[in-house]
């Protein structure tokens, strides 16, 4: 099974954060080297990584705090982690950071209560707690293939972070045929540009369609199962993912079409309407590739993400994160 | 009430049929000049005009194969109308140009078989009807501006050639206060380029979204209607329209929101599933601005139309066009 890019997009070598540029994908690879929190977090508001690679360069930030604070004193490394955990969850809303940040946190202050050094302990931690993350995104992986039957047709929105083309690899190691719908996903084109490239790279076959077509593919027949990813959860099984995945799920309702998310339960969030949907600028609606599309005065609307109620998902396939 | 561009984007002036270029909009306000049916089939073809405006493309087309065959025997012009007629109903699949061609075709076979000159009396006939649909949309203008209430937030998708902005005007003639929401449109973007270009240069507030952000809209009770055109009409009440409103009006059932449909009625067709949908290139989708947006070897699937059946239409605005 040959590893997506996106599956792991961002790595840390040499106390440099490099983040993979999905801004520029797919016309180029490329790699932002990130040298401090303030910088990580500009590129997560500029969507340079998003999905998973958020959570990677929260967790990697704490590893160049650490790097960069070697032979501090405790109080000192508690309070520069305490402020990079806050930069941090301030960075998006509807991404729980904090969820992730407080984990690190409260590790951290219970070495300096245990008189522990924090440093190489602390980094040793979010190293252990990373590749058990990669362990168990690759379980996740073997079983949205399981879900997946010979000759299924499925369809995504956004792009679920390299697990969709890593699962289609495995159907194919066990001869089960499959193919691809991705949508849009507009105004950031994720299923167009890292989707359909991450797919298409690995062999499948992919077919794009607008966001608008998603109503008639399904009462065509076309959709066997829906599968997309999720960038929060609640303690009642509503999750928030890509703006556009509500109206998926209303859909595959409508046609009974299976409709699977993959997503890392958490009790913190009670239920949707708790989770913060991040209005991101109208600019990013409103230009394309630089260019405007619309007249000036035009007011754009951009809601980068909705809330899919628990009673209009078929199943998870659930990654523990904590 | 000022007229838009939109509500008659196409005229007819010595012997030159003139086609606002809708691809250039809303960068640029300029005219394609056709010279001949063959000219006009292309032009349709390209998008260069839709919805109404290729009803006009058509009539003129006739009033041009009339201008272009003065003192022509009568036997002569009625082949060249017959061969223009059968070049216009394969331009495009889904909008019913052979509804629009016949009864031209029948109305010259009929001055034919009577011995009256087909010349004067066709154009004389094309020219009323045309001015009888100018007196009937403007009369729909009306019974829009009547179903819109005080305070409405309409919710629209593609364009519907200039009658809602001007029934927007009509509302505010009687004090209603209605603000627009539109959709992108993808992947020809009429709502972001024609919609909102239009009801913006009229006065009104007009928020694009993407085609993905219609449930959350709804879902967050910000859409007090739905108003769409349609380019065909079948006998039980189906409609075809842009990719989208199917989905769109799945959506408004959903949440109890109106979903009114501008319409010609015609009994010609039976029911929706005798409407051809044309598939066109998925360049159109694959590409933005003649840059592609996705990698090689990805294919596209570009509907572009959708049939809404009758039982998701709260109610119809009708003009009869024949």
């Amino acid at each position: 099974m040959r590893e997506s890019l996106l599956f792991w997009p961002v790595s840390f070598k040499a106390g440099v954060i490099h983040i993979l540029d999905e801004t520029k994908l797919p016309a180029k690879i490329t790699y932002i080297k990130v040298k401090n929190t303030r910088e990580a977090v500009r590129a997560i508001r500029q969507m340079k990584t998003r999905a998973f690679g958020q959570f990677l360069v929260v967790l990697y930030s704490f590893m160049q705090v650490i790097e960069q604070n070697k032979g501090a004193a405790a109080e000192t490394l508690l309070k520069k982690i305490k402020y990079a955990a806050a930069a941090l969850n301030h960075s998006r809303p509807t991404f729980p950071f904090k969820e992730v940040t407080s984990i690190v946190v409260h590790r951290a202050e219970e070495f300096a209560r245990n008189k522990q050094d924090i440093s190489p302990n602390l980094r040793r931690n979010i190293e252990g707690h990373l590749t058990g993350i990669r362990f168990k995104r690759l379980e996740r992986c073997c079983k949205i293939a399981a879900l997946i039957k010979n000759g299924d047709a499925v369809l995504t929105h956004c792009n679920v972070s390299g697990e969709l083309a890593m699962a289609a690899q495995l159907c194919r190691e066990n001869k089960k045929f499959v193919s691809f719908y991705a949508t849009e996903t507009r105004p950031y084109l994720q299923g167009a540009r890292l989707t359909a490239w991450e797919l298409k790279h690995a062999g499948f076959p992919i077919t794009l369609i607008c966001d608008n077509a998603v109503g008639r593919l399904m009462r065509e027949g076309k959709v066997d199962k829906v599968i997309v990813g999720s960038d929060r959860s609640c303690a009642n099984g509503d999750i928030a993912n890509k703006i556009g995945t509500y109206q998926m799920a209303v859909l595959a309702r409508e046609f009974k079409v299976p409709f699977y998310v993959l997503s890392q339960p958490s009790k913190q969030t009670p239920c949707g309407k708790e989770i913060p949907i991040e209005m991101r600028s109208e600019n990013e609606l409103l230009s394309f590739n630089g260019k405007r599309i619309v007249p000036s005065g035009t007011r754009g609307l951009y809601p980068a993400f909705d809330v899919t109620p628990a009673k209009l998902i078929t199943g998870t396939v659930t990654i523990d994160v904590q």
